[in-house]
């Protein structure tokens, strides 16, 4: 326990000894379509089984989807692109930048190329055209052309996903909404925001700060990540603690059905109790039973001020104790409420080389962030939080950011998790929501399983060099990572199906935020039962009797 | 515009020159199923359009809603009762207290008549069996043998809704939940609430409440009304501005299907983005598609510290800017905005002789309530917002609340204008939502028309003594009352389709909060397109083919 005269010295650490620079040293090459701020955080998003090494981009670009999972086969009832196919298209979007196309110029392939890729060039499509509609209207006919054709396509945004959902599988034709990207509308006064779907995260949340608001959504690939890709995902990012998911900040939506169909729901109000809530099916559906075109979004008030601090804890135990004070002290500020374990910050600090936030290592450490509107009061409730978890023992040690480089450089030690792995070897990654009290259970009950099996140690006869956990502790979201020394198919047995049957157990999420994508479509049935796929096939075929929107994924 | 020096008496008014008495004494005879503070507030969220006269309760009783609505027919399809099915029904509850049965016994009809009839008395349907399921696996039963047998059934919770979706219209079964009561877990790290259908609000708010938690929404007839009816309705209520709708706080749910089906979609999780999110669909579909049985949901902290001003404003426009600011200078604290105007306060004072919070009369008027965790805090930024408001000549006058009985007091003038309104003689109400800035012209303009029309005046000659506004400034949801001394087929030729028109054009929703039911079924074209309409009656059929889900009712 830390005596009440220690937390002032404990609080002002960071400002007197340390230089911001030397807790900021995490950097690694980036793909260049997702800015370096974005891509720190998409990192520490990671797929929720990802076996990734840190051989070159190329290298992993040359391999198709259609070779990683030989299963997959192409669905013999969609058409084969054909020069007509092309030629109503290009008719139909006029301009000459709106369609890509390798069916009739062999020119074009390499232009295509990042629209059948991920950022991540882990998933690779045969995609042959690419179109890119400038309007809704534009959208339908697509559709219902691709519709009576029996024409798959992929709906596509920003191309930031992690599980493979937003490139084609096959040769299916990519509609890329980059040139929808207007704001149409903002209400001053309701904080109301309508913008089309290609819109960038990011434009839209610089466009609501000029005016006092924040976009409710903040995550890794804002840079480049679009607001209609968003709402396909139902991205959760770092602000669903304090703003909630999008099922409850979307308002409406605009969207363009498997045969043209336009669903305008796009509501501006909070109220509206006029029949089933539509637009939610299209939230999270990643482009399965319509392209989201139009968004109306209720954007809360922007906090002029924000503060981060950084928690050493005992246990799980104490870390629980830590954010039940959190919520109960800092209530209505508190923004984000950060887990990492010992093993994860090791990492970061053998990686990065930074010296440490504080003196001595911890089993837990917590990141705290505040957002309100009046800094006095803000920094007032943090103290007196502060003091309460490090007199009652919850809180072992602390430091409070001192400035905006400061919170950064905090943010870097929970950020930084995910690169910090990837240089050293492959990791096993699992992106899973599992219910408050036995979260890093899962941790610590695999870890124990690898090292029953004798894969776990610290000298290279081992496969496996750590198992580590860190997350969204406010959501419930854990980040399982076992880093590895090379591939072992051992490893992969001792940890599947244990890893998906521990959370099925628990009614956990195998995809917490991520989505399902090519990747997980095959692992539903351990997060959702049978009567619920089968509703969901129900409202499949409902929408898209045909199939052709983003076939091979999500169910 | 008022200067700086005079706000600190008007802050202290009520505590120095008034008692909270002379402002508390609004009461009137309220239905015994619903408790006092209960209706005052559910007497302020009012059907979207109901004329209602101060007669005896017996007299409006004795109507039944298929003589209110003689153009609804009895669906032939539907099997009539008959005593073998009632032994099945006993045979399966085993419990007497669980079924109400005037199928076999003429002596239960009086017992029946509180579950054929709604709490308005407005809706009466001729049901002559009442089950009372205690677990899932009851639902599920009766549902099947009910879908075998083609029985149509009407779930009912608290029946505290506006709209007549509770009760049934011809001999619809009743299932009533009241037996499904219990809290099942809660989880004090997460706040994740568990509990059946059937617990009433109160009772799980009380619960929270000793847990140092609060349940996300609040409403008048909390101390009667299911949970599972709230998220059935996709109730609104006084916290959504704050804690935002349903369709964000509600976690998970357990529904069963008309043929029996139990969908286990009871997730506990913040995310889980593993397919489509059927319970979205539950959420605000009256029972049509299932029955809700079990609810998980996200419960925040609970805010000691709690101040409601009460403000007089100049015009509409000064109301938007009031509003403006409160969000963002009270921001994270704001609990609460109400909108009533001087038509409506005039009302309650007529009606009430109680001594008006202000000292001069002004065209608005507002409520702000906060609630926080620091009350010094909250005062603060109280006193700065109304400083600021002031100084600016946004707010005139303003006054604001010592303790919690000043704070009922206040209240009292925004929740007893619609009781204000039954005590003059007939009301018609219209329960809106309209994009902000337009929010109070819909009232400006039904006044204009009305006038136009020669119906409104203050003598006895005129059938319309005021047209008025108020609502939940917060959520634009606007309550538009047409106050009549008498019923006049004039009045509403001017007022219908004038109104649903004026805010079709406007994309508004001609149910913010209250569901269609019975009440406002023919009217769901002015809020949603045909291509939505025809989506959701492809979403009724794929959950209920039989159509034996509370029929004659919302699509």
């Amino acid at each position: 326990m830390v005596a009440r005269q220690q937390i002032t010295p404990v609080l002002r650490r960071l400002g007197s000894t340390r230089t911001a620079a030397n807790l900021t040293r995490l950097a690694v090459a980036l793909p260049q379509s997702v800015s370096r701020t974005a891509t720190a955080r998409c990192f520490t998003t990671s797929p929720a089984r990802l076996f990734h090494r840190t051989a070159p981009a190329a290298a992993v670009q040359g391999k198709f989807t259609s070779e990683t999972y030989p299963d997959i086969k192409r669905d013999p009832r969609f058409a084969q692109l054909t020069p007509d196919h092309v030629t109503f298209f290009r008719d139909l979007l006029g301009s000459d930048s709106a369609v890509i196309d390798s069916v009739t110029s062999a020119d074009a392939a390499d232009d295509i190329e990042p629209f059948n890729t991920d950022w991540m060039r882990k998933y690779r499509g045969h995609c042959k055209l690419v179109l890119k509609p400038a309007t809704t209207e534009d959208v339908s006919k697509i559709l219902k052309y691709c519709n009576d054709n029996m024409l798959a396509v992929v709906p596509q945004g920003g191309n930031t996903g992690l599980v493979g959902g937003s490139v084609p599988v096959f040769d299916e034709i990519v509609i890329n909404m980059s040139r929808m990207n207007q704001i149409l509308d903002f209400d001053e006064v309701s904080g109301t925001l309508v913008a089309e779907a290609g819109c960038i995260l990011e434009v839209a949340d610089q466009f609501l700060a000029s005016k006092g608001y924040i976009f409710p959504l903040d995550l890794g690939a804002k840079g480049s990540c679009h607001i209609g890709g968003n709402v396909s995902t139902n991205a959760g990012g770092l602000r669903l603690l304090r703003y909630g998911s999008l099922h409850g900040t979307v308002l409406g939506l605009e969207a363009v059905l498997a045969d043209g169909t336009v669903v305008d729901d796009l509501c501006r109000l909070r109220k509206n109790n006029t029949g089933y809530d539509l637009k939610q099916l299209f939230i999270g559906a990643e482009g399965t039973i319509g392209i989201v075109t139009k968004v109306s979004i209720q954007c809360p008030q922007r906090s002029p001020a924000q503060n981060v601090a950084f928690f050493g804890l005992e246990s799980f135990d104490h870390v629980q104790r830590a954010f039940r004070a959190a919520k109960g002290q800092l209530s209505e500020i508190l923004s984000a409420f950060e887990l990492m374990d010992e093993g994860s910050q090791a990492l970061v600090r053998q990686v990065t080389g930074n010296q440490r936030p504080l003196e001595a290592e911890y089993p837990f450490y917590c990141l705290v962030e505040t957002s309100g509107s009046n800094a006095d009061h803000d920094a007032e409730k943090l103290q007196a939080f502060l003091e309460d978890v490090m007199d009652k023992g919850v809180v072992a040690d602390g430091t409070l950011a001192q400035d905006e480089t400061q919170i950064r450089a905090l943010w870097a030690w929970r950020e930084g998790i995910t690169e910090a792995l990837s240089h050293l070897g492959g990791t096993y990654k699992y992106d899973v929501s599992i219910p408050l009290k036995e979260l890093y259970q899962l941790v610590e009950d695999t870890r124990a399983r690898v090292d029953a099996a004798g894969l776990l140690g610290d000298s290279d006869e081992f496969p496996v060099r750590a198992v580590v956990g860190y997350g969204h502790m406010g959501d419930a979201n854990l980040h399982l990572n076992v880093s590895t020394r090379r591939m072992d198919p051992r490893v992969e047995a001792v940890l599947e199906p244990f890893i998906y049957e521990w959370i099925a157990e628990r009614q956990g999420s195998i995809s917490a935020e991520h989505g399902l994508g090519v990747m997980k479509k095959k692992f539903i049935g351990y997060s959702r039962n049978p009567t619920m796929v089968g509703l969901m096939k129900g409202i499949k075929k409902t929408f898209d009797p045909n199939g052709i929107l983003n076939p091979y994924k999500y169910l």
